[in-house]
């Protein structure tokens, strides 16, 4: 394997738990409206909604909208689905930065720190930077530099995203390793001439729903957490690399 | 004065001390090339240098260029200028490197960490995203994110760099407060709406050359250092900024 100069993180579900964060504030806005519903469902039709938005983007059918904008867009039908449609756009904006406020995996602070001595690390997700920095404040996630989709108007998976990254970085799109646990995310990554790290995240979509396929040996490098991922990459370190 | 919700920081000469740093990079280089010039007036010329290549790009004349271009192409005629024309291609990539590499104003860390508890800090920087990501990595630089012109294609003092930095962060322009040691910076930002705070660094052109000049009252913070603007932007502060 080459050796890789920076790491780009997918952040939703790789890097952060976004579904027991956003169960967790659906559900505490749902007390606060005395409104019993079933918020695990809500919130996996909330991210449901949000690759079919992106891809209306993507085909030019929308303009270009930010995350926040197309996670509030879906917000609204969805709280009119489920018959809460009184609710003032005041509390529909906090309720939709939920996705500011999510929570890192158990493993994300220590392993990017590890990461963070030997490689540049970014984000590279289709949030936008707003939401990607308040998210890293919150959480203590120690990015060296926060890289969006935003930047490049191109929603991954279009090329001009990673691409787009690599040439903010001044690295070979082969310099730079995209790290994800969606297997599609890596696939597209890989066509634009990136290296590519699985981390595999089982509990994403929640209990029972087992991650996507893929092929044994498809991936420059796969790891169960980011601990492991610093563990398999070390054997490329210099020696701070710890 | 109203709060800002978010502080960006012009980088060379406001955040670290160009000349010193380039100063000694440059002396380091002609001791490996036996080379007596005054080391000091070649980093004085290659920064007086940028102003007018940014203009050439602002203007059209040449097309988008990042900063680390501009300072090769910069380099190559200053070291020509004195006589050096056999140095590899290499070399000078790495010397030009040397804007990744500065150093900080002693004060720089540690009234940044004291900012980054109140307010989101970014870099609003004329320099690419790879030299802030790169200088912030080596000296310790505590980002909240990266923001450079490069994101816009525009350099500052064009308005679009400031209105840019504040679209990425979604916060309206007079909630962006630009932090700057140089007038001519903070009257473009406040003409785009921007809030200013001024920070007096009388070392960045070397000793005995004076700060340029500014009216009493014409910025909405004037500080001494990075902890002088920490003491005074506390005033607005929550419980946690200290």
């Amino acid at each position: 394997m080459r050796q890789p100069q920076a790491l780009a993180f997918d952040v939703f579900g790789t890097v952060v738990d976004w579904r027991s964060s956003i169960i967790a504030e659906l559900k505490a806005f749902g007390r606060r409206h005395a409104a019993h519903r079933d918020w695990a469902a809500v919130a996996d039709s909330w991210r449901a909604g949000y690759v079919p938005a992106m891809d209306r983007v993507r085909r030019g059918e929308l303009p270009w909208m930010k995350i926040d904008d197309l996670h509030r867009m879906i917000l609204i039908e969805l709280l009119e689905a489920v018959g809460l449609t009184s609710v003032g756009a005041d509390e529909i904006d906090e309720l939709n930065r939920a996705w500011h406020r999510l929570d890192p995996w158990p493993d994300t602070v220590a392993g990017l720190t590890r990461l963070k001595q030997r490689f540049l690390i970014t984000t590279l997700s289709n949030g936008n930077v707003s939401l990607l920095t308040n998210m890293a404040k919150r959480a203590g996630l120690p990015w060296d530099c926060v890289i969006s989709a935003e930047m490049f108007r191109h929603y991954k998976p279009d090329p001009e995203a990673y691409l787009g990254c690599a040439e903010l970085l001044d690295v070979a799109p082969g310099e730079l390793m995209l790290v994800a646990a969606h297997p599609s995310d890596l696939r597209a990554a890989r066509s634009a001439g990136l290296m590519t790290g699985y981390v595999v995240r089982p509990l994403e979509r929640g209990p029972g729903r087992p991650p996507p396929r893929y092929d044994e040996g498809e991936f420059d490098v796969t790891a169960t957490d980011f601990l492991d991922l610093a563990d398999k990459l070390g054997r490329f370190g210099r020696e701070n690399f710890r």
